[in-house]
């Protein structure tokens, strides 16, 4: 790996007890560039500006992936990521089915523990605390044909962040728009699919709604995810999700979730959630909780759906009697080692990487 | 408008008569940047690379949405655009739909005919040959968030364009991958629509044919498009083309072939156009063409057609029976000034623009 630290570092001028998500960039991030059939060795460099034509085939056509990921600060000071080999697979996935070539291992996970451990003080500590990191492969040629790109670049840049979201919200069950299509991109964390579901996000705020809970595109009967988010229904004391395909993005929060629930005696179902279901569970006064999950904020409670200008609004329930705050409860403790970790989900970022790679 | 002529021009260097697409892009290009809620000025300025973090919306995201047209140069040296206002409607329709500001009509309309007249030269007179002009939007903010960016760029540049292909090609019909969901994007020239393309494609090229015809997503019983183009079908002698919808391109080409074939007092039948009606139409003989049309390469005419592991020859046609090629000769005929412009979708390109604004 190529090093270049930054002669200006700006860590001397965040404040860890005030600030906002995506207010700051850490000092660092990694590059790696393939050309000519193949990547080149990773870089950490200076986090800023690269130079990129209008007619950069990211802009153009859009092959571009991302993931999303977290380290945590325990008591102590260390430093863990949480599952990343999950994070990489799924990189892979996304890039194969935007026909981008697959990031080699190494380059991902020793990109990663590089940059956090170069930008160490970055990583906040603290109740919700985190530092944000974004993984993202995007094609870099400069050519105006819709075609394949010969040339990428694969980036790791990361942010300090808090959570995104407090208070319970309100979401909408889709009956129009879709952010999947069968046969197409929807499990795959491609950047058109975010842009797709902006617009519709936006009508939904305008109705009083800060999500949406998209539905299949041909009949809008079952439910898909919600927002970025996947998913989480709980009827009596029974959670359904639906199951991941072509068109569910394969969480690895939703995984977890679902590991966790069982340990606990959970019952859990996956498989279709049909919407229909789940308005009848809430009138026979059986649908207790829905949920959405996710790295950025661990879980999103929902206090009311909206569907077909009818707002159901959901029990508030007590933070023991949640399942969804239960079960973040169980998650977080896990990240930020405050708990056991029985499914070896922790990956300790050891300290001066640097003098090894 | 501000005015930055480049000092090092490259056009001397470029052979109009041994070129091909993609290779040069013209001397200058248009940039116009959206910030706290409106446009600036829009510029003329040396084509080249600005500077953009890996944490640009535009690679996360994917909030980028683009245009496709030509200039054509005629035997007395004067350059036409064809139907710029469909281009200019389209590109605020995709922007729309990806929560992207509209660009004002100025910055579009003033914006390429400035270019062109700046790089008059660069545009290519004779068979085939034109200026490909890529006007495009993109997310310019840098911010992890998923969430609608609050900084934008609208670009154009350009590059000397042949036609892509000559050779009729085989298409597949898609019945497993997608490019659009109902209540999606696909109406939208969004860049993700691309990159979801290209692996399919790639598929499909594998198996020996050049491009798919895709199918709705939900049973892959009804043509939707070709390739980045829309599709015509000819049965006897009644010609059928998918009504557009939020899956289907609005094409320009489309637009045109549907008049001039009017025009021509050939039927066109605007609907469904069903697979399986198109293979019994095979099977009776009375399938007598399929063929594609875009602004890129005019018409792409098939000369096969796959389905579920048998190919289907289309007969081969004369250069006059072939509707498709009547109608592209009508349609290049116009745009290229070698004929009466009964519709008025001329526009030219007047001299000395740069003195005026
Ligand atoms: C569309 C979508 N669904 C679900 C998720 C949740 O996935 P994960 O738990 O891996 O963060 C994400 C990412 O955060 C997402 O973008
Ligand atoms: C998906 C798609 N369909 C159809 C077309 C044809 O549109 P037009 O005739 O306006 O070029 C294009 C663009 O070329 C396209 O990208």
């Amino acid at each position: 790996m190529i090093i270049q630290k930054s002669d200006n570092p700006r860590i001397g001028s965040f404040d860890p007890e005030n600030y906002s998500f995506g207010d700051h960039f850490i000092d660092h991030m990694i590059i790696c560039e393939y050309e000519n059939g193949q990547w080149g060795e990773p870089k950490l460099m200076p986090y800023g500006p690269l130079p990129f034509s209008p007619a950069n085939m990211a802009f153009n056509y859009g092959q571009a992936c991302f993931e999303g990921m977290k380290a945590y600060k325990d008591k102590n000071g260390d430093v863990f990521l949480f599952r990343p080999e999950k994070n990489f697979e799924r990189i892979n996935k996304s890039a194969t089915r935007l026909a981008m070539p697959e990031v080699p291992e190494e380059a991902f996970m020793q990109g990663l523990k590089v940059l956090i451990d170069a930008d160490r003080d970055w990583v906040p500590h603290g109740e919700g605390k985190s530092l944000y990191i974004r993984p993202l492969i995007f094609a870099t040629e400069e050519a105006l044909k819709a075609r394949i790109s010969t040339k990428y670049m694969f980036a790791i840049v990361a942010s300090p962040a808090k959570s995104y979201y407090s208070a319970p919200v309100s979401v909408k069950i889709s009956d129009y728009y879709s952010r999947a299509s069968s046969g197409g991109v929807g499990f795959a964390k491609a950047a058109g699919n975010y842009a797709a579901s902006f617009y519709p996000t936006k009508l939904a705020n305008e109705e009083g709604y800060e999500q949406i809970i998209w539905t299949d595109d041909a009949t809008h009967e079952n439910f898909e995810e919600s927002g970025t988010m996947n998913v989480f229904v709980r009827i009596n004391d029974t959670i359904y999700t639906p199951a991941t395909s072509d068109k569910i993005l394969d969480g690895v929060t939703r995984d977890s979730f679902i590991q966790l629930a069982k340990k606990r005696g959970i019952e859990v179902v996956v498989g279709d959630v049909k919407v229909k279901d789940v308005i009848a569970a809430h009138e026979r006064g059986e649908l207790k909780e829905v949920w959405g999950v996710g790295t950025a904020v661990v879980t999103s409670v929902f206090e009311a759906i909206g569907y077909k200008d009818k707002k159901y609004d959901l029990p508030k329930l007590s933070a023991e009697e949640s399942y969804a705050l239960t079960l973040q409860r169980d998650l977080v403790a896990i990240q930020t080692n405050n708990a056991e970790d029985p499914f070896g989900w922790r990956v300790l970022v050891e300290k001066n990487i640097l003098e090894t790679v």
